[in-house]
């Protein structure tokens, strides 16, 4: 596939700066550019490479000012990022995925359900009960189990495991080798010093446009439903324990894990390896920076935390330039402590 | 499924206080409750829902007093959680899983021993010389490697995998995409700055009661036995390296690490996100908090540790109360020392 | 199989001091020796166990010089662990895998190429134009998307799932259940605070000689390639995030997580449950320790870094110092400023 810069142009409605007839045949990030392909420019870290890149087009920002000579075409657009992702949308399009229908061997129950247009792989295991919208693409080596409902337009990549009773809306991606709706996490002590399991009959219900990353873990609730609101992004290897709650809209990078019975607000942004504990409260537009330990409840929304256990991002800061002087610190009060002594 | 609250009360050998015939015919939590419901009451956190709750019947402890009017009706018993939890399994075996037999595709070596009263589910793979005791579960796409030993009553949920040489105990519960016995990481530096393989001959040994999470993962031993004992309760995404021991009864919350060749006692509680480094001890009945690091040696019994590197709740507490005061701390030195100055 | 002593000095260019004719017949650590097992003694904090151990004979170093009697046969060599490490390889090479073929039924798409000598596990699932070089082992249940290219000798365990355009070099190990290229978490914040999905249409590169630890994660590059250099080893539990590098024989233990774009350097060791943040750079033989949180560039090699954010580890230790003491310095102000008081 090959277009002029003037055909990219027109696609993300950008002004050109340079050779309106050059080819682009590839999409390459600006560092590591060569002729045929195109780059953007959005966060200002990476300016320097766009005076020596060899990529044949960039795009850039309406604000951008060279402050150097440039040698390659500028496309100016409203948000170059946004814009680089319509161009990868357009990629993926052309060159995406068709397969239809059901590979053999796979294991279909008799009673459960399948709609038009599905991708069902060698291997795929579907339950008693399932029900399964249109157009989904069920990768080889899925689990679904019984009384699972997916909606629409939904993508289990392979290993996917989707327990029993669980609701997956439409527009959602599941990532390989994820599991929903394993039972929760809870026994109950007993006198001798053992644990009695408590059984655990709740489900996990994600809404629509949700997306689990790959090795992800979402418990089902004890009774109830653990619920990921519509919207909601999770990365790779996540807990989600049961009886959870994560708002609309909230994103959350890998590794981070959130303890049974939390509500997550809507619209949050939470770093990679955050551990939270149980029973508390996230309000909505949280951000918790990677790293932290959240304990406890917050209530004002839109605060930025750190650190474990986690408190305000710009008290952590000041206090973390002291604690660094620590040492020095220690010897300011010994010698004062000295003086002291000495002036008595 | 319906019940009467008075069937209900004698089940759980519980006292009535409110209306005996009232339909019981779902379980709920009681911020959740609605007619026909029943809920129970154990954190006293929760005990104003109590006064606004929907549910039919609640189950309390004898030792609860209300403090307002209440709707409902109560059913008083020696412990709120446990009697729920019989409830739960009550609702658990009438709704209970009762396939038997071996769905088909599946692979099981000639050389492989199945007991009886066994589910089998499609994809499942089962190698040579393994010998699986009687009423075990193993779901669709289960791996079993060569030489493994499972026990009575054993439930393998889908996409497990048991490498060779394993021994799994009886009543052991290993959730979906846990890998147990994967090879230890041991490699040897070299000269050159390259690492070479150090075979890992031995095994792991789950005793009896033993619960494994999803997509947990537990190491064989170098040479000799990783041992998970009789009552270990593993969560979700815990990592367990080669040789190591874990005692009687321990319960560890999702996304612990433990790190090579750590002993750690028996009836200890361990938090979620808890790091724990190679070649040390954890005696007995100590508790850690979620998202602290171990680092080395603990000789007490029954403390409480906190933080990274994990220290003494107690002292933790202290230490934190002083450190989120640094900024001021250092104001106040600053002050002396110009205080004293002028005053030479 | 059994051996003499004498036989094993032979192997391992070790000299005897004892018994050459005793029998060899299993390999244990030296605290779980017993009659007919062979141990080494490398750790000096194991030297304790020399004494009393069971085993009829031990590997020490040349340097070693017993503090009392010892009952068991020494086999003196340059370096103990190397040779264990040896004899495990012996051993493992005589009781080793040898299946070939491949098992029924698995998944093969007719334009997919598969090397000589290979092992195909049923259940495995092989897409469209994959190549697979010679001497592989692809273990059941693996999955292999369209277009991966795999070299020889390479070993896939149970589960595996290896995504579209990923390249797997020579004498790679993947353990079970890890998923190398999945989409990478890539997401364009939208006016109305939902996210739209940016395609990831980059690859992953695994050099030659790469170890993957079961359930790790390794996500594909937006655009170009998240690549694993030579001989770099991950443990289990791992996440690597889209357009990572990760140098030559870099070492990672268990559960640490690398955000996006970031450069690590060669020949580092990182410890377990490490978060190491985006668009960072980690130079050449970095050691970070267990349990940190890395934040932003580090430009000299061969530091050594820890804690959270992570600093130096000589500065660590000596602010730790003073930080377990804070209730203390609180209290030497507090005395001071009182003092300072009463004097005026």
């Amino acid at each position: 596939m090959e277009f002029t810069v003037k055909q990219i142009a027109v696609l993300l409605g950008g002004e050109i700066q340079g050779s309106e007839e050059d080819k682009i045949n590839k999409i390459a990030k600006i560092q590591e550019g060569e002729a045929g392909a195109i780059s953007f420019l959005a966060n200002p870290k990476y300016e320097k490479f766009i005076y020596e890149t060899q990529s044949s087009a960039v795009l850039v920002n309406k604000t951008f000012v060279p402050k150097k000579d440039i040698n390659t075409t500028l496309i100016v657009v409203e948000d170059p990022y946004s814009a680089f992702s319509t161009l990868l949308e357009e990629y993926q399009r052309l060159t995406s995925f068709s397969k239809k229908g059901i590979e053999q061997p796979s294991f279909i129950h008799e009673k459960a359900t399948i709609g038009e247009e599905e991708y069902i792989g060698a291997f795929a295991y579907i339950s008693e009960n399932v029900s399964i919208g249109k157009n989904c693409r069920i990768y080889p080596q899925v689990f679904i189990g019984e009384n699972v409902k997916i909606g629409d337009n939904v993508i289990l990549y392979p290993g996917v495991k989707v327990l029993q009773n669980s609701v997956i809306g439409n527009y959602c991606t599941i990532h390989a080798g994820a599991v929903i709706g394993s039972p929760g996490f809870g026994f109950a002590p007993q006198k001798d010093g053992t644990y009695k399991d408590i059984p655990q009959i709740g489900n996990v219900v994600l809404e629509d446009h949700v997306n689990i990353g790959a090795n992800t873990t979402i418990d089902c609730a004890t009774t109830g439903s653990t619920i990921i609101e519509s919207g909601v992004k999770l990365d790779n290897l996540i807990q989600i324990a049961h009886n959870v709650t994560i708002g609309k809209n909230t994103v959350m990078a890998a590794m981070t894990g959130v303890a049974g019975s939390t509500e997550i607000g809507e619209n949050c942004m939470i770093g990679g390896q955050v551990a939270i504990s149980g029973h508390g409260k996230i309000p909505n537009r949280t951000q918790i920076a990677g790293n932290s330990g959240v304990r406890g409840n917050f209530t004002e929304e839109g605060k930025t935390i750190i650190g474990s256990p986690a408190i305000d991002m710009k008290d952590f800061k000041r206090i973390f330039v002291v604690y660094k002087k620590l040492p020095d610190l220690l010897r300011k009060i010994q010698k004062l402590e000295k003086e002291y002594l000495n002036s008595q």
